[in-house]
């Protein structure tokens, strides 16, 4: 069938067709499938969007920039499409889908398609659905780690290089600005790269970006770990397996987290940084990713594979029962840090204890310290104020600033509430989960002011009338719809 | 956080919110993802679209006209917006997947999210994948046809409601023209809805389009059937069984075709349309989309069905080893199928036999005819030209005609090949799916002249330098795709 293109410009990110609604259901093509476009003597696969909006007629179609530029489009041309054979991916998928062991280049082809936008979200959600139905054997880890190492951009720095990862799922926990600074004014090289938030209230990137800029490009990054020995900064936009970030996209709509691609998220990222010493939090328990026991096969595996690609891992299960920290949202969880660093006397003891526990561990990993004596050398460099200075100039070369107290107060969410507790009682739990959704209800963390602040811990006594936690948000609404959420969910017991 | 809002008036279907991507990266949203739009004390959950045409500033957002009236708003108002919370169907498509049982009101929760698109192709995928992992047990099964048809539109005619299906993957098969026009003329009522091309070349609303109108809406098909006693008309705008559609667009991407679903999609399809003796056609075969021991397990679960929601209905497993019929694509299809109609010796023979095998089924199932004596019915009807009456009557109150043969000649690709058989041969086979790549590529079902033309059937001695097929398109590129294609799969041994 032929059709008159109507130029858009409009970049894709790969090729993409819209057709008006009408002529779709001519063509009985829908959304996310394929046509190919033929003009001349070239041809093109291209995805398929429709337009509902009018802006094109009939026997009209609108093609992206990467369309046009390949075949050498003008406005008013007619080119002629009909529907397109699947890209080989989508066949590979299907035979995973039938329980199929994947071979290393099939994996690569899928890793491939991913990254280049080749196969849609939808068809990606086959693939996660597939590896969370029939797993993947060591081989195709091992393929997969190498294809989304592979597919990405890597970097490469001197010195003894560490990277710590926490497999998440706790609240607040914000330790790794500490460990960072910690391992940073030790000497030991560590260009952090985070996330954001994923399923907790907030990630680390999300949090450094409430005093300072996180998104630079890979040159920049050499420069702030060149100055300071270190980063802290996301690593979406860095290209480091990127295959990662399309996959965690498409996992989260169904918080599928499967084994394999846990795995290979957490390895590739920590190879292509050029990490070699790595250390693993596991955080465990009822409100935790993970029970005791499989956290311990999930070490196991870590270590296995962490071998097989030359890095020297460690993991650590840690307690992972309710909130590391007071704050939980950008701007409380800053403040909790700063507050560890600075030495001040408000700094939560259990934040500060697992940060002085993971720098120490590194320092043993890595060779800086002897058996046994990690957690003394991080203590000292954290009681000196290096760590401090160090945080102060990492901040600073990633053009931010180290805010005052009183700063940090008059930033936070304005909309504010109180809870109170009805009766005198003792904590026996506090939910992870819940309090992660209650903070991302308030808008932690988009509002970087939003969020939830902790008065106790599991085990404190409670008074009736003394404050549980206040609520901070920037809208009345929000402020509203968490409060709603943690009188119905009861996330402290 | 805040944006401020760009009015685009667009009709999405649904509440779809564009974000530039500067605002998505911050806000750590990607599309297909749920955000809340608040305004004032209204709340409105809304799926997330990304542009990267820079026709939005970061910190502005578009929005929908589902929500733009829902919530009131105009130009360069300020709305608030957060992560949303998932629909409870997510949870309970997770649920599926982790190979737990959907109660009733879940499938219908489910289903009712799919038809009103409040969720998207990657979680329908998940769902699609569930199902085709883990199956479906009668109880689920009658649960999801039930779904499908209270979730749309349902007919009711009065009289002897008839109806056949067939399950599909042989290529040409153009019987239900044929069966539609006998039945009509013997008084039987026969409101035939059927498909475009889903996994062959063309399908029966395609082939019926290349001479007379397909798409109505409820009103008009039952003016066509009150005139006609009956019709031949495309399903998929009718909104009976909708969710049947969406989830057949999502099938489609792997071509899973869960038996569960293929079930309630042809029985909820059944149902909705009002019929009441239902012949359903089983083709097997090696290149079939069954085999003869799985027609006949299909076979038991479509009657076990059937009988639940009341369908007087009968499988026949029939020969599907080979293309039946000469032409395969619109026109050459309809061109078959006029050629039996009016007795023309040119008329393929196998396609004549089997639609008098069908037509005579359905007269024994809905008491018309005794037992054994169908056939013979249906054959007097043919030859009396009756059918023929019948079929013009129907195509010329669908707003078509009945062409000629000169017509149809004129009508068909202007660029044609012949393919020569290089040696002599006796036709061992004749491969399905590839005849209906090889008549895709061509541009068929689009270009209602391509496909292809078939000389021969299994059984014939081919002599060298006699054709084997011609094939037609409607630009050189096509011709050339599809000859490419025909040597290199060798369809015909």
């Amino acid at each position: 069938m032929q059709l008159k293109v109507k130029i858009l410009r409009f970049i894709a990110g790969r090729p993409i067709s819209i057709l008006d609604e009408e002529t779709a259901v001519k063509l009985n093509v829908h959304i996310g499938e394929r046509i190919s476009i033929f003009k001349d003597h070239h041809k093109i696969i291209s995805v398929i969007d429709i337009s509902k909006s009018g802006f094109l007629n009939p026997g009209e179609i609108a093609l992206s920039n990467e369309i046009i530029s390949t075949l050498n489009i003008s406005e008013g041309d007619i080119v002629d499409i009909g529907l397109a054979e699947k890209p080989e991916s989508v066949i590979l998928i299907k035979k995973k889908i039938d329980g199929g062991k994947l071979m290393d280049s099939e994996i690569r082809n899928i890793i491939t398609d991913i990254v280049t936008n080749a196969i849609t979200e939808a068809e990606i959600a086959y693939f996660v659905s597939a590896v969370y139905q029939h797993g993947m054997d060591s081989r195709e880890t091992e393929s997969l780690i190498r294809a989304m190492v592979s597919t990405g951009k890597q970097l490469h720095f001197n010195g003894n290089v560490v990277d710590k990862h926490s497999i998440g799922g706790i609240a607040a926990n914000r330790t790794t600005p500490i460990v960072v600074s910690i391992c940073a004014a030790a000497g030991l090289i560590m260009p952090k790269t985070s996330s954001r938030a994923i399923t907790s209230a907030a990630g680390t990137a999300d949090v450094i970006e409430s005093i300072a800029k996180v998104e630079f490009d890979i040159e920049e990054i050499k420069n702030i770990v060149k100055k300071t020995n270190a980063c802290m900064v996301w690593g979406g936009s860095l290209g480091l397996s990127p295959a990662d970030d399309k996959l965690i996209q498409v996992e989260r709509i169904l918080n599928l987290d499967p084994k394999a691609q846990l795995l290979a998220s957490v390895l590739s990222k920590k190879i292509s940084v050029g990490s070699r010493h790595v250390l693993i939090d596991i955080p465990f328990g009822s409100s935790a990713k993970v029970s005791r026991s499989e956290g311990l096969i999930l070490k196991k595996d870590f270590e296995k594979f962490a071998k097989k690609f030359g890095l020297n891992l460690r993991c650590v299960l840690t307690e992972g029962d309710e909130p590391i920290g007071r704050g939980i949202g950008p701007l409380l969880e800053i403040r909790d840090v700063i507050n560890v660093l600075k030495r001040d006397e408000n700094a939560p003891k259990d934040l500060e204890g697992k940060a002085i526990f993971l720098a120490g561990q590194i320092f043993e990993l890595c060779g800086k310290s002897e058996k046994g004596e990690g957690e003394k050398l991080a203590g000292a460099i954290l009681d000196s104020g290096k760590a401090f200075e160090k945080f102060r100039q990492i901040i600073e070369t990633q053009q931010g600033r180290v805010p005052s107290a009183k700063e940090i107060e008059s930033r936070l969410g304005i909309y504010r509430k109180d809870i109170i507790s009805e009766k005198a009682f003792k904590i026996s739990s506090i939910d992870n989960k819940k309090m992660n959704l209650i903070g991302s209800i308030a808008g932690s963390p988009m509002d970087k002011g939003a969020g939830i602040f902790l008065y106790h811990h599991v085990g404190d006594n409670v008074e009736k009338d003394a404050k549980l936690v206040t609520l901070y948000a920037a809208s009345p609404a929000r402020l509203k719809s968490a409060f709603d959420l943690f009188k119905k969910s009861a996330p402290i017991i």
